[in-house]
């Protein structure tokens, strides 16, 4: 297996994501490799200074790195030696088997669509996310791949998620539910009504129809399908609200308990806020693309990059993308 | 002044809209009318029980109700006397200031922006909430009247909302943002792009740019203007999450810190939520149409109720429909 990581891609690059690789290397076998993509010289200062020596590291020289902010359009034209765009153009030529970067989500996401190339019967990748509820993760898809989506699109993402979650959550039969602004069918915008109508009618799926946003938490599903725009905002404000939430009560807790009260409290906070904590999940796949893609938070430190290979090496191995692909070729010849 | 109070609307109709008549009517000036709109003989019963007795309190005979899950459209054409089809005329002829309900939302926005009609200058209506945020609390619309607006809805509800946060929060500038994907200029679906134009172009707006979802909970901004559906999807999520994780809390602290960790944890808690009680404020407006107009959440109790009252004396007293009109038309006029 060959895992190829950006090793300039995110705001803590390259040094986190160095330490990462580092870490991330005990869930790789023997003969499997991790290819860092980044500017040979720095790299090899990188692996210096933090004692980086495994022989499964190699390192793939790139001159160029696309920014969290540029336009993903112009940059991919304009920069065909960023890490970005020679990972995918490498997974496009089956050089690699996994491809992970905290970097430019726009940028990397799009290079993933056009250089990886979409599994056959997929119109549009789509971003998953594993949500921490209360009740458990949930996989929320998409969170920002697609802003203007078909509701044929809407329907693959459902479709890909069950997948998803039966390898990830270990969930046989997945609830899947649509994100609309009311739970009665015909509730809704142009766009989920008729992604409710493909997902109603397919058997296949064990769908629960329209779910509203606290529904998300409350338990009823696992896997809740929107269009990009939504999850995008949905994603931010979850992460936003939690930890806001988060340090206000720490504030309360501190200026009217006094610090005995603080310090009993302290344990129970962190416990509560690392089941919350992004990092574990170690990043969400692009789904519908021929390789195993992992987009991680921008934000990403050395464990949410180690977690990222583990779970790069994990689908790698259950043959995630071998499974989505032959789920969708059965139901075009069922249909055809 | 004139307000009318759909007596049979929301989750806990009609016993706590009746209490939350009787509380609220110390808002109102000895001169003023509270019209109950409902079945005479069940609302003059409710009123026995409860010992309403106030000649400021009248009841208008309805003998319909639109059921909380009934398809707004339908409902309307076929209940024409029900309470909210009979509130919105009434409105519409100038009979009343101002009109509360807790019932199908769907059904009362659809029947102010028909029959009560919009503000000239306003091509929809937006419904505006109050969040509760830890910077204090900000406006977000719409959240659900509107949910396949135009760009120009977006560009109205800002400057309607300008007002609207100058009356409420009393601010004199608030800073205006648009909901979207990524913070720079050009992220965004088509409707984000096109109305991030029109605001930014506007002198008059303190105009922020695109905020994304964790921003409305980061002080960042006043006002956040988005879609209904991405509004609704985001209102509820918030609701969902912020119930779900002050549950997780309390139950963690029970479970580990024992009775006694718990009970000093307790008023914490409870001040806390207070703070974030949908119910301290008292509906959210449907901004744009020609009398004021207050949708309740289904979940009201005789507290939101009562806070809904003041609310609309509040804006009938300081005129804010038309401070509105005069400033669309003021613009108008400057344009033409």
């Amino acid at each position: 297996m060959r895992i190829a990581l950006d090793a300039m891609g995110g705001d803590h690059a390259p040094r986190e994501i160095m330490y990462g690789a580092q870490n991330g290397l005990r869930f790789l076998s023997p003969q499997d490799e991790l290819l860092l993509f980044g500017p040979r010289e720095r790299l090899e200062s990188e692996c210096r200074e933090i004692g980086l020596v495994d022989p499964r590291v190699k390192i793939e020289h790139c001159t160029q790195v696309i920014g969290m902010d540029e336009a993903p359009v112009d940059a991919l034209r304009s920069k065909r030696d960023s890490t970005i765009a020679r990972m995918a153009s490498a997974a496009g030529k089956n050089e690699i088997d996994a491809l992970i970067s905290a970097g430019n989500t726009g940028a990397f996401a799009g290079a993933c669509q056009l250089r990886v190339g979409p599994i056959e019967g997929v119109s549009r990748p789509g971003i998953a996310v594993l949500l921490p509820t209360f009740h458990g993760p949930v996989i929320v898809c998409d969170v920002g791949a697609n802003v203007a989506p078909k509701p044929h699109h809407l329907y693959e993402y459902a479709r890909m998620c069950k997948i998803y979650a039966q390898a990830i959550l270990h969930i046989d039969d997945p609830k899947i539910g649509i994100v609309s602004i009311g739970e009665e069918a015909g509730k809704g915008n142009t766009l989920v009504k008729e992604a409710f109508q493909m997902m109603r009618d397919d058997p296949s799926l064990s769908f629960i129809g329209n779910v509203e946003g606290r529904d998300i938490f409350a338990g009823s599903g696992n896997v809740f399908i929107c269009d990009g725009f939504t999850g995008n905002v949905t994603l931010k404000l979850t992460e936003g609200l939690a930890e806001g939430l988060f340090n206000t009560i720490r504030h309360e807790i501190e200026q009217e308990g006094g610090p005995t009260l603080a310090k009993q409290f302290e344990p129970i906070v962190e416990r509560i806020w690392a089941r919350h904590d992004f990092a574990e999940y170690g990043g969400a796949p692009l789904l519908g693309v021929r390789k195993v893609s992992i987009i991680c938070h921008g934000r990403s430190d050395r464990r949410a990059i180690a977690n990222a290979i583990r779970v790069s090496a994990e689908q790698v191995r259950a043959n995630l993308i071998g499974i989505i692909t032959q789920m969708l070729a059965g139901v075009r010849e069922g249909a055809g």
